[in-house]
Formats: structure tokens, sequence, C-alpha cells
């Protein structure tokens, strides 16, 4: 296996593993479980997975994938903290949001070719790239991955609520 | 930047920002924060630094750095859940140990050569990984990344304790 396309292969796979391990972990909480603040005074789960499918869908621009499917979510899940403006969605709403975004990002990712994952992403202008060619698409990847890991390690506490 | 040079970079990268980003935690939660559990019913901070410990001790042997520095943590941190055996250990005890162990990780982490990173970890036989090369040093440190960023979105939560 050429190089390029196994280190594709195993930040692909970790991805994939904590995709689907979160969408297992959503599957099995309750609406009323994800109502809760994974800890007094923190994040409600509803939060946590808005946050999490706002992000996921802005790799649709960082990745140049096209645009994000619901830019609306950015606002109230990534540019503000937990607040009433989440109430607007009902736990169906964001589950089905979910989803949708990894349905669609899946079909890029699985799409592009291993060498594809190693030019810049969005970010950062051709000059800097350059200079810095560890600022590439795969590594956005890697570092929404353990973002990802981050809230669902907290996420998980719900089950026991 | 030849590409596997690279690509070390970008895991080790992830890696480092990880650690340094859990021994802050560590450095600003008080010794009755780590006591507290993360959630109702979860597990305790002061598990938790032991379990991440005790993980990243046994790293030595899977990358093949050498013999645990601190063996003796496996069977409560690692084999069995929270429980009265965690609370021989201080928390200061515990704090030590995470910076020795790091410490210690961090010059083999440093020392070993972009291409070292891409042969077998020891828990793959020759044979097998010749089937499956992306079962590697660089891979276990992708997942222990992952698996960090878990547990460290769940101590996070004990700062507002």
């Amino acid at each position: 296996m050429p190089d390029q396309q196994r280190f594709v292969k195993m930040v692909l796979d970790a991805w994939h593993a904590q995709v689907n391990g979160t969408t297992a972990l959503l599957d099995k909480l309750t609406d009323a479980q994800l109502k809760q603040e994974v800890a007094t005074g923190r994040n409600r789960g509803t939060y946590l997975v808005g946050h999490l499918t706002a992000e996921h869908d802005l790799l649709f621009p960082l990745l140049r994938f096209g645009a994000p499917l619901f830019p609306e979510l950015k606002p109230v899940f990534v540019d503000a903290a937990d607040g009433p403006a989440v109430d607007a969605y009902d736990v169906a709403q964001l589950r089905a949001r979910w989803t949708q975004v990894h349905t669609a990002l899946n079909t890029h990712v699985m799409a592009l070719a291993a060498n594809d994952w190693f030019m810049r992403h969005n970010n950062i202008a051709e000059t800097d790239f350059a200079r810095e060619p560890h600022r590439n698409r795969l590594n956005v990847l890697i570092t929404r991955t353990i973002h990802l890991a981050h809230h669902r390690g907290q996420l998980m506490l719900l089950s026991s609520k």
C-alpha cells in the first residue's frame, strides 16, 4: 500500500469509528436524556449534538466539498454558548440534521483520492501552505476526530441520567 | 518535507496538544475537584488521571520503547473500574506519576525517526503486519490521542465543581 493511501486509511478509520460510535450513542440516548446537562451548569446534550453537527457541516467549505447544508446552525451552536436559542430546535430535528450532515459528508470523504487529502484546506493561503504543508485537509479530519471524541466523552455521561 | 515526516508531524502535533492541554487542566484543578465524580455515579477525576497515566505508561511496551514505569497501575486503573483500590493513591502521587510517565515518554517520542513510526506495534505479529501495514506505532498514537481527548472532555467538567 503506498504511503499516502496508508496514512489516509489510518485517519479515516479513526474518523469513522468516532462518528459511528457517536451515532450509536445518540440512538441509545432518549430525548429526555439529551435535554439534560452533561454536568450541573454545563452544556446540554441537545447543544452538543447541534454543536458537533454544525462543526461537521462546516467541513464542507473547509475541505472544499461545497456549501454547508445548515448554515443557520453556526450562530446558535458554534458562535454562541448553550442558551435559549437552542430550544428553537427539538431533539428530533437535531437528530435528523446529524444524520443528514454525516450522510452527505461521508459521500465526499469516501470519494476523495488519497493525494487530494494532502492538499491545503480552505483556511490557509497557497503561499503559507507552501511553507506549512501539514496544514492540509487530512489534518483537519484529525483535529475534528479529536474534537468529536472530546464531546462524545461528555455525551456518554448522559446515559446514566 | 517528505510524506512520512509530514504525516508524523501532523499526528505528533495532535498528541502533544492533547497531552499539554490535559497537563494544563490538571494544574488548574484542585485536589478536591479531582476527588469528585465527573458526573453523578461516574468515574472520579482521580480514577481518570490514573487511567490515562496507566494507559500511556503501557505505550512503552506497545511502542517497543521499553518496560512500563508503573506496572502496578494497570490492575487498578485499566483492568478495573473506579473503586476503593483507587483510594490507595493520593492525588499528589497521581499527579507525580502523570508527569513522570509523560516526561519519559516524550523523550522516546521525539527521538523516533519518521520511518520507525510506520513499523509494527507490539500487539501485532510480523505476518499480520505484512497484510495490515496501517497497524503501526503511529496508528497507536492516533488512537491514544483520541482516547485522551475523550477523557479530557470529562475531566473539564470538574472545573465547575
